[in-house]
């Protein structure tokens, strides 16, 4: 199993369709079209509120299986980190973990 | 513990109240409504540009807690798995994992 | 690594800004204006839908790295316990776990 951590406000990560870049550029137009930089009640000095929002919407981390060293993600599928309020020098915490098999319990 | 993860690109996995299956539907409506399947500025061709962000919205993987065998949900919790492009046939990968306990180091 | 979890379906735990407090009051209106209360379309008869989707699109768990006995959280990061329908007394589970050092297989 690994661990992926964003320990950054306006950034987050997230597991999509990793094939054809038109799906990322429509998740991002999408995003901001629901959450738009601007917004009469936004009081934040910033300026910066949506890029916390779109980062809480998609998450800070991301739990992925690992078998045999190989990521077990989908055959579509690629992790993305999104950075909303760029561009910054970003970090990335990612921690591998190890486990006994067990029945669940 | 145990990770439930989908590894598919327009199915998530959820948590939510489980008993009146309204709330089902109330998501489902409100989800669709803030992320219609046809947007002007869409660009991927296989028209399921929702189904990738609703998916990112919910999540590819949920972690719940085990005691004794049995998942620690809350009184009206259940876990939810959610295709927005189907029917199709998915798979989900689900992990037991077992820890010692620690004082959290 | 530490693992919070919310048994509630109307309550989400998320990571977000934790030193302006307009970061946090800008991310509940915009998530209201999104998600309003009343919807012609909302059939669950307790009135809480809304509650049900934002707790959904935040998410019921976190998952934090801990190194030391501390949380490993980016500079500005705060864990933020969200009830939407509330003010309810509830419950938060905390389970720290332990691993040992692994090469990521």
């Amino acid at each position: 199993m690994l661990i992926a951590y964003v320990p950054h406000t306006t950034a987050a990560i997230t597991i999509n369709e990793n094939v054809d870049p038109d799906v990322k550029s429509d998740l991002l137009a999408k995003l901001s079209a629901l959450v738009p930089q601007r917004e009469a009640y936004y009081r934040h000095a910033e300026g910066n509120s949506d890029s916390h929002l779109k980062a809480a919407m998609l998450g800070h981390s991301v739990t992925v299986l690992v078998e045999a060293s190989k990521l077990l993600l989908g055959r579509w599928q690629g992790v993305y980190f999104c950075e909303f309020d760029g561009p910054r020098r970003r970090d990335l915490m990612i921690k591998p973990l190890s486990f006994r098999a067990t029945n669940g319990d």
